[in-house]
């Protein structure tokens, strides 16, 4: 996704996902593509952003830890993190933040 | 930067700088540098991680919301808060949050 996320009024909950991948694809952009539509389409989700170079970054932003506690716990995208640590990632690091305040132009 | 950053447990708070840059460099690339330079050496920095696409996404951690505000202070940072503003930057958003949990491999 390419676009700043159009998030409301703070506070509201950020999770960070910071990542290396593996050399090759082995489904990786297929699943990416799938888990930002997915992702979407749950409860509480306020917006995505994303970029990547040697890390990768992708940022979601939630309503609630609740929101964020089901997308976890959503099948399709559990697999998707069964296949990650397995397969796709070589390091990765997820922090669950409290947006406190925000500002921008 | 591409390494993950190695933070401490949590609690400690993270700023999610995401943009959008405008055509050219203008001095953006030795600003940036410097910038993260500059922050390295601030009481309270953590760690900083960063990538870009269409969307950049910075997000750097800290100790201390106090830490947050004194860089936003920094007279070398301000100058180039301002230049982004009126040069480098076409959109950007910046999100203080509280880390409250994150876990990795």
């Amino acid at each position: 996704m390419s676009e700043l996320a159009n998030t409301p009024e703070p506070p509201y909950y950020a999770v960070i996902f910071s990542s290396h991948r593996t050399d090759g694809d082995n489904g990786y952009a297929a699943m990416a593509d799938r888990m930002v539509e997915l992702a979407a389409q749950q409860p509480g989700f306020l917006g995505m952003e994303s970029a990547r170079e040697d890390l990768g970054i992708t940022v979601s932003y939630w309503e609630s830890p609740d929101a964020i506690r089901n997308w976890k716990q959503n099948a399709e995208h559990r697999e998707a993190q069964r296949r990650g640590h397995e397969q796709w990632y070589s390091g990765f690091k997820v922090r669950v933040a409290k947006v406190e305040r925000d500002y921008g132009i």
